[in-house]
């Protein structure tokens, strides 16, 4: 009887442990990345009210690569790096952080969802999730639509 | 005679080397270097003529540690990258490449315009120079303004 619960425990560990590595860290020293291209939302965008300011896409070696092939690896990570904006006397300066949006490739892991898992870290937090469970409906969605370009948006500027 | 004629000819060429050896060379790889921060100038900007459209600034690994430090050390590369935009929908994209603009660090050798060597190269070419030996008037009347951050305008966004 002692057995079981131990060994009920023992299982439960190990699944509080995978639940723990199953998020999605926050992608430690990504201004230090790959800068991909960037954009301005404006007011009337119809994405405005969750992207609303000026978006740089970040991307570590591996997602270079999958710019660069049009095959994202495993472990490629692509960062949406996402600022609020100053707009007077005629433009547009990087306002506070908004949101750090997390794109990660693990095709098996995150079958359900493009072979990617998804992630928002709210302003400058690293710990402040966003996304969590709901990446199904937050961002698969409308990533959904880029199947072809293996549900990636940007593509990368010269 | 003939020997006075050789040694003309030699210190000829040694002016001719030293003088291509002089013209800032174009950044390859900056794309790659770290992305500092950017700016949309708009229409009104009193720089519109000049730097209309979103510019990115890129620094090699001096030029990191003189945004950290505040000194930037002889060989720093500082990119000012301008893009033109196309404006539509309540979005403002990248269009193409205006002029990829270059500050180069060496205290000694660009001491008449405070430290800082300045190059533009017209839109995507790497040979078509825009600056040249205008750099006095066409970059440091403006950025001498910034003396006391060592003639630098940007600095590095978080």
């Amino acid at each position: 009887m002692k057995l079981s619960i131990a060994i009920v425990l023992f299982f439960a560990a190990v699944v509080a442990v995978d639940a723990a590595t199953d998020a999605i860290p926050y992608p430690q020293g990504y201004r230090q990345w790959q800068h991909v291209k960037s954009m301005v939302i404006q007011p009337g965008h119809p994405l405005h009210a969750s992207f609303g300011g000026i978006h740089h896409l970040y991307a570590n070696d591996k997602a270079r690569t999958g710019y660069r092939t049009g095959k994202f690896p495993d472990g490629s990570v692509i960062v949406f790096d996402l600022l609020d904006v100053n707009t007077a006397d005629s433009a547009i300066t990087e306002g506070k952080r908004k949101v750090v949006g997390v794109m990660v490739r693990d095709a098996k892991k995150y079958a359900a969802t493009g072979g990617w898992g998804f992630e928002g870290f709210a302003g400058d937090s690293q710990t402040e999730r966003v996304v969590g469970d709901k990446a199904a409906t937050a961002c698969f969605t409308c990533h959904i639509a880029r199947k072809q370009q293996e549900y990636v948006f940007s593509s990368y500027r010269e």
